[in-house]
């Protein structure tokens, strides 16, 4: 019996020929990320267990990115505090306020994310890293010290659902509408410590960043990973990045899967996630007339360059609707220049929106865009939990980026084939 | 006996023919600005004084722009209140994002700033709108709430000051070293109550823009206003942005001064305020070693359209020192995209600052660029007092946007001059 590529790199990294799904390994971690919120308290632990070291300081990448650049006084010291434990540490992998972008974005444009790795981050948003054929997986503050002072982590080999993803998209329906009805139909517990690995002609076509998307959101059907299997555009992207060595692996054809979900998404719509739950999916045209008090661009799942680029396609000279604040969120420093280099920021600027410097903001009720009672947001973010992006009488809708833009211009939540010319 | 051009505002706002100095009258006011911060205040009190109601909407422009875009859920819970307010008043002139900016630095550039008007809003800066020969002055609450219901407010006429700038700048010095000069001369407490009047051949070679630099941190020295006689620059400022009529009042010759101070800033070196007090400035090359953390370039002092090409002129083609972060926040959505027209915002992403969406942000504590403890600043803003920008243990040095871009290349603060290649 063969294994599934989840399996071969927790096998790779613990010294074993296989792994079996509920096996308890310890595995090496080739890649430790700390963003400004869950560190902290990792070295805090750190400090409290003997004033115990990071084993090792070049598998370390930091990117301060929730509340950056400082929101407040707390926010500052979080900083600051990782800032001079980095420096004790000797942890050169430090991205700084211009060089800096939400992690999840910023970790894989950097070069960080390769085929075959295990890639730890004290977020649940981790799964993305699963698009370049990497086992990544959000953990807690806890695991994070253990990791940072070991350079091991403990994990039980998780099942793998597999999920085949065929057929033709319509227009105006993109990876994200995709992962939106999958989470519809399998529920925010769906895939409950399961690896999600997507496969089939619509993976295949997508772009690397399309496939970051779907990865992106396995944890919101409660998975431990997304994973899809590296190919050549993988391995572009990820060569362009990076010298660094690293090992492909791939599902054997007979890998053992716990399910096998087949979809056929050539009659999926354009999908908006009610609130308050990812799961709560349903194609625009069910959903009737809901005016939108915000709409905003970016985040980890939906703030990369060819999101922008979607949206400004729904944009480009039309307006933002009277009484609507729409706040676009480059991802990442560099994603940022080049949408600009791209004309994309004057079209959103000159649409009448705001364009804001990169961080993860308000799509976790961060900064820069918050909401107040009452108050309607269509967010191509990733949950739409109660009070997620403000109040707790707030709602969110989770769409794609094209969705988020068009309905920025008709004051409410549109399909985007409504505007679209080609 | 003559009269000053505040003396001749105030008169014609009350029904008299000349007022003077120490009077108290009730005038007409044409503009109040309302921005996030001091309104809801106002409208309490206007709502528990028998639910009073704006007499005049057309006379009240609200820009929010203090925390916004929304900051967190108490910030959000602000502006939506406002803007309610503002629907139920009838209060057309609503800046929402996408239009929003730096009150004081949005409401000139948008038209509602005109010669021998009087202007009034709950904060401190509005001094900055005598630049065009206004009488603007900072209020609290409780005035602005009095103000609204009736259209008028109570004044003592200020004594008035009259600052005679003449000579010829060095390169590197700019308005905003000119009126740390003045106030380091002065105190933070030189012009209390009284107008602050400039003139000479170099407040005559000034932009407006500079001027409005110049009476903008009027207030720093204590001063109910700054004001400058109308000359053909306002004129053609005001004209291009409003077709209001309005009437244009200038000093007497014969006019009196509670004092007439004479400045020749040939010799004048770039100036920084060193902490916790605008007064406190210094030449910069007499201030030693100072390392700096984070440079900051915006607010209503400077974060205009050439205050952007001043700092941009100082970093092109260089790279943000290594531990800084630099933040540059255009002060209105129109800077924003003026700038980005004239490639000023990519020179400052590809030198490594981060560009921000436009708010008041860290300036007063905000957002957007908050101190740690022990951290140092050096800002184109115009408070420095403790806490200012974050921790009461922070350090916030002051200077013109020359020096602060010049600063953030070197890593520490140093004359704009230094790196100059022209």
């Amino acid at each position: 019996m063969g294994s599934t590529i989840t399996e071969k790199i927790l096998a790779a990294h613990s010294g074993r020929e296989t792994v079996r799904p509920g096996e308890l390994i310890n595995a090496e971690i080739d890649v430790i990320m700390c963003h400004d919120v869950t560190t902290t308290p990792a070295i805090d632990l750190l400090k409290a267990h003997g004033n115990l070291h990071v084993a090792y300081p070049e598998r370390v990448v930091i990117m301060p990115d929730h509340f950056v650049p400082n929101k407040d006084i707390k926010s500052a010291e979080m900083v600051a505090k990782i800032r001079r434990w980095a420096k004790e540490e000797k942890i050169e992998k430090f991205y700084e306020i211009g060089r800096h972008g939400v992690c999840h974005a910023l970790l894989p444009e950097q070069g960080h994310v390769r085929p075959g790795t295990t890639i730890i981050c004290g977020d649940s948003h981790t799964s993305t890293h699963g698009a370049l054929g990497a086992f990544a997986t959000g953990i807690g503050s806890t695991d994070l010290a253990a990791a940072l002072a070991t350079g091991e982590l403990w994990f039980k080999v998780p099942e793998t659902i597999l999920f085949k993803i065929n057929g033709t998209l319509q227009k105006g329906v993109f990876a994200k509408d995709v992962i939106l009805e999958i989470i519809r139909r399998i529920g925010v517990d769906g895939a409950l410590y399961k690896a999600m690995e997507f496969t089939g002609n619509v993976v295949e076509e997508f772009s690397v960043e399309s496939r970051m998307t779907l990865c992106n959101m396995a944890i919101e059907a409660g998975a431990k990973s997304g994973i899809i299997n590296p190919d050549d555009k993988t391995l572009d992207y990820v060569q362009s990045r990076s010298n660094e060595i690293f090992d492909v692996y791939t599902s054997d054809p007979d890998a053992e899967y716990s399910d096998v979900i087949d979809i056929d998404v050539s009659d999926l719509e354009p999908m908006v996630a009610l609130p308050h739950l990812p799961s709560n999916g349903k194609p625009v045209s069910q959903i009737g007339n809901i005016p939108i008090d915000q709409a905003w661009l970016g985040s980890c799942t939906n703030g990369r360059i060819e999101d922008l680029r979607k949206a400004a396609a729904e944009i480009k000279g039309k307006k933002v609707a009277q009484g609507v604040r729409m706040i676009v969120v480059p991802a990442t420093s560099d994603i940022w220049k080049q949408a600009n280099r791209e004309g994309l920021l004057d079209i959103f600027m000159e649409a009448g929106a705001t364009v804001s410097a990169p961080t993860c903001g308000a799509c976790l009720g961060g900064h820069m865009g918050i909401l107040a009672a009452g108050e309607r947001c269509i967010s191509s973010t990733n949950r739409n939990f109660v009070g997620r992006m403000g109040s707790p009488e707030s709602e969110v809708y989770l769409a794609s980026p094209a969705t988020v833009a068009a309905s920025a211009i008709a004051g409410k939540i549109v399909n985007p084939n409504a505007y679209r010319q080609d």
